[in-house]
Order: C-alpha cells, then sequence, then structure tokens
C-alpha cells in the first residue's frame, strides 16, 4: 500500500465533491493499493491541518455549517510550500487574466517536486506549455481532466485509450449551460434573455452568465485540448470566439425545420482554434441535448470517436479528479 | 528500446489490417520505446517465419497476389509453440461453438506465459473466466478490445479512463450490420430482406447473415463486457436473445412517427444480460445511425457516459489491437 498525502486547495461545490468522493472511495482506492490521506483543507479564508489525515466527514459537516473549513489562518500556497505532502489537489476558482492563485499554487507545488491535479482552467489557458515543463522538470505528475468536460474523460480518452491513433480534429459542445439554453430556446420558441433567466433560477447558469455565453469558458477548454491533444503551444488570445448571446428563436425554428440545432461547437482543426455557434444535423452524434458535453475526434486509424457525458456537477467533476489521481498512482 | 517480437496468427482483413497498421506506425512505436519485430504470420493454410522480423509489406504484397501467406507447412498453434516470441496477435475467425482454433492458441500461449491480443470473440464468449485464470497463473497480459465495437474503445474506457467509477450498467448497439439494416428499413419503408440484400451487396452483411441478424454476435460482445467491466462468470448461454428478422417497416414506420428508432440494444444490468430490439428516442445518445457502434455506461460517479463509433473494418479493428499493444509495452 502506497501511502499518498494530498492538500485540496480550494473547497467550494468541486472541492467538497472531491472530499465527498474520496470519502466513499476509500475501500476502492485501498484495493488499488492507493492509501489517500487529505493532510490539508483550504478555502478562500480559512484553512484545516493533520499531518496524520483529516476526518473529511467532520471537515464536510463544519464547512457546512459554518461556511468555512477550519480556523487556521494560513493561505493555500503556503500550505503547499510548509505542509509535507505529495499531491495538491488545485481546485480554485478559475480566472482567464492572470490565471489567479491557481497558477501561483501549482508553480509552488512544482518548485517542491510535488504532483498536481486540478480542475482548473485559468492558469493552463494562459501558460500551459511553462506549467508542462516545470511539471516535467522537476518530475512531478500534472493532470487536469476535470478541466474540460467535467465527467466525459476526453483527455485520458485522446492520449491514453486511443494511444496508436493521431488525432487529426476535435470537435464538440464543452458548456452545458449554452447547450441547454439553446435547447430551452428551441424547445419553446422563447427569447435568449427569457431562457437565461430559467437556467439561472435552475442554478444552470450564473448570476453573471458572461463567462459561458460569450464562449469564453468553451475558449480555455479548447486552448487546453489544443496543447494537450494536439501539441500545440497555444494561449487564450489564439482562439477565435462568438458566443450564443445573438442568437434568435427565428434562427433556431428556421435551423429546426431544416432537421438541424444550433449549437455552440468549439473545434481545433490544424491550426485554427474556434469557437462559434454551428448548424449540426439532428442525427449527428454531436446533436446532444440539456447540459450535456460532447467531443468528436477524427482519428487515423480509429475513425471518428465520439464520447458524451455530463459537463458539469461537483460529484462528476470530482470523478474525474479521482480518475486522475489513480492513474498517477496505482500499481 | 524494448523489442517486442510477435506473431499474427490470423490473417484475413483484420490481420492484413494489423500488419499495415504496425507497418505504418512503426516510427510511432519507436518513439514509444517499442521495437515491434513480427517474427510469424499464419492464415489458414500456410506460414511465413523470420526470427529477425518480416518483411510485411512483402508479405502484405504475397497475401494479395497469391492468397497465402507464404510456403512454410506450418499451423498458428505450432509457431506458438515453437518459435520464440513474447505477443501472439490470435485473429483467427470467430468459432463460438466451440471457440474454434483460437481457444488453442490462446491456451498454447499462455501455456509459455506469453501474452495475447485478439479480436477473436469466440473463446471468450465461451471461456472467458479459465482464461483470465491462465492468462493470470501464467503472468501473462491478455487483452481484447478489438472483440467488442471495433474501433470503439469501451472496454479500456470502463476499466481504465473511468477508473473510480463502479459501472452500475450498460445498453449499447455493438453490431453495425443490424443496425444499418433497421436504418434502411426506416429510411426506405423497405421490408427485411431487401435492405438485408443491399447490405450484403455493399459488403456490409455476410452471405449468411444469421450470426448477425440473429443478434448472436452482439450476445458474444455481451458475454465479454458483463465478464470483463461488470465481474460477472458469464458465458453466452446466460444471455437472452432476440435479433431483428420479425422487425417489420410498418413498426418502424409507428415508432418514427412518435419519435423513435428501433434499434437492436445489447444491456447489461444486474444479473441480466440481454440482447432484443427496443424503441430508441430519436435525441437519445444511443439513436446513432448507418454501421456505427454506441455504448451508454451508467456510472456511480460520472453519471452516463456514452462513446460512439465505427463497430467494424479491418484498419479500425486493427486500431484497437494496437491500443491494446501500445498499453502492455509502454514505458
Amino acid at each position: 500500500m502506497k501511502t499518498i498525502r494530498t492538500s485540496i486547495i480550494g473547497f467550494g461545490a468541486v472541492g467538497q465533491g472531491v472530499a465527498k468522493v474520496i470519502l466513499s472511495k476509500n475501500e476502492y482506492l485501498n484495493n488499488m493499493g492507493i492509501d489517500l490521506r487529505v493532510v490539508a483543507i483550504a478555502d478562500s479564508k480559512t484553512a484545516v491541518i493533520d499531518e496524520n489525515g483529516l476526518d473529511l466527514s467532520a471537515v464536510l459537516a463544519r464547512k457546512l455549517e459554518q461556511g468555512s473549513v477550519g480556523s487556521e489562518n494560513i493561505g493555500g500556497t503556503e500550505i503547499i510550500k510548509t505542509v509535507e505532502h505529495d499531491l495538491v489537489v488545485e481546485i480554485t476558482p478559475t480566472n482567464i487574466n492572470d490565471g489567479g492563485v491557481g497558477l501561483g499554487n501549482m508553480i509552488a507545488a512544482f518548485e517542491k517536486g510535488m504532483d498536481v491535479v486540478t480542475s482548473n482552467k485559468g492558469p493552463l489557458a494562459l501558460k500551459y506549455c511553462e506549467l508542462e515543463e516545470m511539471a516535467k522538470n522537476s518530475g512531478s505528475q500534472f493532470k487536469f481532466e476535470a478541466t474540460v468536460g467535467g465527467a466525459m474523460p476526453i483527455i485520458n480518452l485522446a492520449s491514453e485509450t486511443l494511444a496508436g491513433n493521431k488525432i487529426l480534429s476535435m470537435e464538440g459542445i464543452l458548456n452545458g449551460t449554452c447547450n441547454y439554453i439553446l435547447c430551452r430556446m428551441m424547445e419553446e420558441n422563447a427569447p435568449y434573455d427569457q431562457m437565461v433567466a430559467e437556467a439561472q433560477e435552475l442554478g444552470i447558469a450564473e448570476t453573471d452568465p458572461i463567462y459561458d455565453v460569450e464562449g469564453i469558458d468553451t475558449a480555455c477548454k479548447l486552448v487546453i485540448l489544443a496543447n494537450a491533444i494536439f501539441g500545440m503551444n497555444a494561449t487564450y488570445k489564439d482562439v477565435s470566439v462568438t458566443g450564443i448571446t445573438k442568437i434568435t428563436p427565428e434562427a433556431l425554428l428556421l435551423a429546426q425545420n431544416n432537421g438541424y440545432d444550433i449549437k455552440l461547437i468549439g473545434e481545433v482543426n490544424g491550426s485554427k482554434i474556434n469557437v462559434s455557434p454551428k448548424l449540426v444535423p439532428k442525427d449527428n452524434p454531436l446533436a446532444v441535448g440539456g447540459t450535456l458535453n460532447v467531443a468528436s475526434l477524427q482519428t487515423d486509424i480509429s475513425g471518428p470517436i465520439t464520447i458524451t457525458g455530463r459537463g458539469a456537477g461537483s460529484i462528476e467533476t470530482a470523478s474525474a479528479i479521482l480518475s486522475d489521481i489513480i492513474s498517477i498512482y496505482k500499481d
């Protein structure tokens, strides 16, 4: 049995999902030869540390009751620098302007030769190649399946499961909020604003949905895929981005009457990285409904391979983090 | 660089596909630290052996011109027993009555501690647990992604990419011939016999299509999935099987008018393994057209994950064999 000491830096919905999944999968991990101990958890204000392993149930209960994980006044970066552990699960909020605290956390982890598993898109959309290089030089593992598509395992599918293939191009729906809004606009023949409001009421869209509806979230994910799957050296500024805010019910009706959906499609093709609304035939594997995500890979010897799954959700995103942890440490 | 000596036993369309793929991916394999040398190839009548590695282009050309791979009068099993090598790529025709020569070939390989990668469903549909046990006891690797879904990587997706998940159930379309026939019956409002004839003309259905249209092929694949993904101890006789021969254009029309397709669905759910035609809503991810295969996994923490790909084709099936080879030998 390999003992792996980990921190969870960031303890919002996904961070709590990770704690819940680690709790429920303890025996499963042990059966794979992994004794995973969470030695530190930090939220935006507080932290809790126990080098022998935290009682995750107690921490989750405290977060629920008090809104904070603990009483220690120490930041995530400081934990990475001072608490002895092997793995940083970096789940602070995405910031695509400067990478936010996540970027510093990742750098601090790599400087100490620690492994990083993350769902934080910002640092990867800005500094993918630098981070990969740092991880390589320090002998760290760096995995980020959870940054793209939630539970949909597109990165590991392309780079491991489809080993032997050259991936020629990729297109997909990488933002469930936009997909939900477009589907509902078509179903109800309703205007954009009305369906954004509905999505907000249901918790599918955020109070300020600009990050999703303007295609920015999709663009960040495409940058990660362009680098991780296609070996490009891309950053956010290389993406051509159009969102869904100008789609009308009339356009959707016209598409529908001709056998098409309108979907916000992200694609990587040659050197082009593009996000824009596109007509998709209703019988195409990309024409998935609701908040689902989907990605279709064109490969040289396997032909087209399409994968569909839930693109969001705290437990679903935590599942991607767990699969990355297992792939690093399994015997 | 690791030198791996392999035989290819069976040299029909898929066997030749494997040779072509190994030829075209030589540099790719070298970059992964694998020097893959094919030291023996056997078809049903002849064989060719070169312990230093065969010239695959020459063998492929000879097979095309003369219909046979070589002049040596030695069978596949004898090659496995007498030629020194590490890996047997077993691609003889599927026989679900007694496992055919494939079963003996796999046993012979495991007795010598050799690894086996195969697309041959027969031995696995009949003797999965025995073969797994033999492989385990002899320290052999045993991989069979190519037995189910051609290029669609369902086994490795479930067991590796989705590590951490418990797979709760699976349903899918695992036979492209049936899917083609049903799609075309619906499109043309045409009877079963007519569309079987069309599929035969196009090389999508065999001269005797019973194995596909009666659901036998799907049932064999389900047995393999039930064992490999769900840890069952199932054989072909545990499957409840109904084929597509009694589906009428009227039934398809009625389904279509209510927003459904009729698909031959295979499912593993609890202890039930079942193949039968089912109504599938047209907007369900399982409603794929043409000869595509699709599988939808219900998981405990990732939710539903659906994968779609080409279920047949010599290069596509060879791609699954290549990915298995890489997963065994990559550094």
